[in-house]
């Protein structure tokens, strides 16, 4: 499970976009079981339940539950999203972006413009706009912001079409944030998980045998040691 | 002026969006010089008209003038640009990315969501649909394409908002473009240019004195040299 340390992150708030996803979910229930009290936010509430449920049987700090569709969500919508968290958890330290949205390998030359729009609404214009709307809370808890990147060796190459070009932006994205909110005291990180047996990955390498990669479990845990040292 | 040699580009037609602009003019008027018939995309007419009229005046072969409006074109207007040319033209060998918006240093927290979007639109959006209007003249000609970036180290940097979270993502979009289009003789190239004495520059160096910066005349000829050479 994880490699935290207990408490490490007790009396903490933590929102995860994508808490159902493979990576989201190991985030979430991780982060609980540190003592953060989480913030489950994600497009369909019955798999955020499963995840709520886990958290309370392994006797986390009872979680939150807020659907949200990054897809279609406007401003004002990541705005009430913030406003909600500020006001029922009077706080919050920790924003970890682990929604993504992967169709499939596709020719760029044939994706809809409509499907390469919505792809950069998911994984860019999404996580852009939830961290400004946070950023207030970010900074009176001194927090830290993770947004998860994807190996641009990998992404870079054919058919990822626009998940990979998001990543690639996310990247410069990550690198203006950080330095303009070092002297604010907020940490904005960038993290690469590894190949993981998930969802998204198989959208790509259906031929593979999942048990032939690992889970989100150590990544997860690899993410949360950053954001604790982060926080310190 | 160009280190191009003369008749370089004879025959070919070359299509540069930003054609007013500091780099798109510059890149216009020594293709022309090397034989090209250039069309001059753009927004406003009148700057437009002045590059026609330097380059029929320096012999070149008659361009075309299309205006354009990045920032609020539909596919279907991008689609219609390339079928105006192939029509009037007959074919696309070169297609040059070479307009950018960049309203000025700001910080990320505070620039509006609409801000952020249409730069989006104008910077990334625009020339991926353009690119997969103009694939099939490209494809038949065995042409180039060419997206200016800017330098990772700089645009990276606070401040540079959606334009610089524009030109990483470019980077991706050429490393996929360039790898899907290998087998189909279509070369997809990016160009960064060095600083330059610009209108964009100036936005962000507005107490830089120009005369400091070399003008857009030595990056323009690199960049077509780059050109020649693919098409070769």
């Amino acid at each position: 499970m994880s490699a935290l340390k207990a408490g490490a992150l007790a009396g903490r708030v933590v929102l995860v976009t994508g808490a159902a996803g493979g990576l989201g979910s190991e985030l979430a229930k991780q982060a609980a079981a540190a003592g953060a009290t989480v913030v489950l936010a994600g497009r369909r509430v019955r798999p955020l339940e499963r995840v709520y449920d886990e958290i309370v049987a392994a006797g986390g700090p009872e979680p939150a539950i807020y659907p949200i569709n990054l897809e279609g969500a406007t401003p004002a919508e990541f705005a009430a999203l913030a406003d909600t968290v500020g006001q029922q958890c009077g706080r919050l330290d920790v924003l970890i972006h682990a929604a993504a949205g992967f169709g499939g390998l596709t020719p760029l030359e044939t994706l809809p413009a409509e499907d390469w729009l919505r792809s950069l609404q998911v994984n860019l214009n999404a996580p852009f706009v939830l961290t400004q709307q946070c950023l207030p809370l970010l900074r009176a808890a001194h927090g830290t912001c993770v947004f998860v990147l994807d190996e641009e060796a990998r992404v870079g190459k054919a058919y990822w079409n626009a998940y990979g070009v998001a990543k690639f932006a996310l990247r410069g994205l990550v690198s203006q944030w950080a330095q303009e909110l070092e002297s604010a005291g907020v940490h904005v990180l960038d993290f690469t998980p590894p190949p993981m047996r998930t969802t998204l990955r198989a959208r790509a390498y259906f031929a593979e045998n999942p048990e032939t990669v690992g889970t989100a479990d150590a990544p997860a845990g690899a993410c949360l040691q950053a954001v604790v040292a982060a926080l310190a």
